[in-house]
């Protein structure tokens, strides 16, 4: 297999493009299509302030990278949830961020769950209904709760994460299988900001997963091999396996089932909702749009957790 | 495992239900599941001419044989579409279908189409450019034509096929790898007539695949057993047999997956589209509305293969 730039060896073969490259003009090839997909949906522009959420994970330390090197003003935001389970798993992923920031000369700020509100991610989960089923909702709903008060507070113009095509995939087959309007009516590369809370974006949701394995081992970035030790059993494992069973019998499957949903809903096949946004309120606690009585639901859950503790203590 | 009605020995067991039945009652359960869904989907009356397509497998003889206990004025049509491949599969079925019809008393129209078009299905879909590669598609455009066809020139007011829960998920699952907003938007287990075209429904729409083949055989209906030899190859059977792993990891999956989409549409998931049925026209040649320009799809077809015939005779 040759490399189509230049006829060299190629390190990286996409068969849902019919395309192969060296490892030269792969990683320039990469940034290219990021470049591409973020002027395409007018993610963000070289005069805003980016806050890319980095988890240690390949793939958004792999945004990180690229970002840097297309010349965009990206700083970062590490959460730590407090994860241990035998393989220090937060400490770890942790470390590699911040040896990741260092090495590039990079702004990373940090935000401590335990610290910020008492108690680690595993705990709130362990102590919510909600979360002894599935931790991953509670951690979902902590983290993106921390990515939009950082922003905010900050004042970064957008929020960028590094979720790729096999995760845009698997959360829409997930979606389509329950027909969960409204998420269906939201996912997308852009959720435009509104008030109180950052715009968010992913440039990477064009790009297989491979393909951010392929960048982030040929470009010799450190970063946290292991999953998360909670995620195991995640249901979007689940349908990333189901969906890399369709992908093998149809290279570019995967890639079509989100484009071409992105394209029907542009061409109008869902109805507009306008009146969702429109229910919206502040949260009296923080701030934070929410479509609860009240507070927002991280403010409920800590609000009642908090107190419980007092309790306890009192 | 005991029948949840009369605690004898169960014949069925339905994991996706949580039930199990003996065969007695299961054949008594099947019935009323039809009757239900027919009224709450308001398929049709007892005062209404029925018209059920029946082809000789398992899922269309059994739904015959239901709507005649439960009293609907069913008469079946039989297409014969002239497929032999070595197994006699038409003759084969429509045998079956005949015998079935004789057994029971009941009303059997026969439409053969080399006898009325000239050609087989098989040699339509040879001789097109269409069918070269999905003869499926050009076999389920004349089967269209032709129940639409019978079932306004004899008065039926409506039309009744086989479509079990399989086929319809697997369909559904298509057009949503696809996004294909027209389908979307038009499948259900009612299709209501339009100027031309009779009202079409799918008793069955809710029973899985595998509680057809059990009634079919505990009935002791007498069906053809092989598929459609040229159907071997074709997606929705790979669309089946990739829900039915889905099935099995998530009983009941399939069904809330195909319920949950009616749900999402009638609560208005999707963009009301009235404008594409206005944009119908009748053919004018057969009568039958269509979207293309000039001569329905049917049509063209045996228009311009029959002229071809003509002019290799002169």
């Amino acid at each position: 297999m040759k490399c189509r730039t230049c006829g060299g060896k190629a390190a990286v073969n996409m068969r849902q493009h019919k395309l192969a490259l060296c490892k030269e003009h792969y990683l320039e090839w990469i940034p290219g299509q990021v470049e591409r997909f973020i002027e395409k949906y007018a993610m963000f522009t070289r005069q805003e302030k980016i806050l890319v959420a980095v988890s240690g994970g390949k793939d958004s330390l792999s945004l990180w990278d690229i970002l840097q090197r297309l010349g965009y003003q990206a700083d970062g935001l590490y959460i730590c949830l407090g994860i241990d389970e035998g393989i220090h798993y937060s400490s770890e992923s942790q470390r590699l961020t911040e040896a990741f920031a260092v090495a590039n000369g990079l702004k990373l700020h940090v935000v401590d769950i335990q610290k910020e509100y008492g108690q680690t991610v595993p705990e709130y989960a362990h102590r919510t209904h909600r979360g002894q089923t599935k931790p991953c909702s509670v951690c979902g709903l902590i983290k993106r709760h921390e990515m939009n008060r950082v922003a905010r507070d900050l004042g970064y113009d957008v929020l960028a994460t590094g979720h790729n095509l096999d995760d845009e995939a698997a959360t829409l087959f997930g979606n389509t299988l329950t027909w969960s309007g409204d998420y269906l009516l939201r996912q997308g590369p852009v959720l435009p900001g509104t008030p109180g809370l950052a715009r968010k974006v992913k440039p990477l949701c064009r790009l297989y997963e491979r393909e951010m394995l392929a960048y982030a081992l040929l470009r010799g970035i450190d970063y946290i091999y292991d999953e998360c030790p909670f995620a195991e059993d995640a249901t979007s494992i689940y349908y990333k396996e189901l969906l890399n069973r369709l992908e093998n019998d149809r290279p570019g499957v995967k890639l079509s089932f989100y484009l071409t949903f992105l394209e029907a809903r542009r061409n109008g096949l869902f109805a507009d909702r306008e009146q969702v946004a429109a229910e919206l309120h502040p949260c009296p606690r923080c701030g934070q749009p929410t479509s609860s009585d009240g507070l927002c639901s991280f403010c409920k859950m800590t609000d009642r957790l908090g107190a419980a503790t007092t309790v306890k203590e009192g």
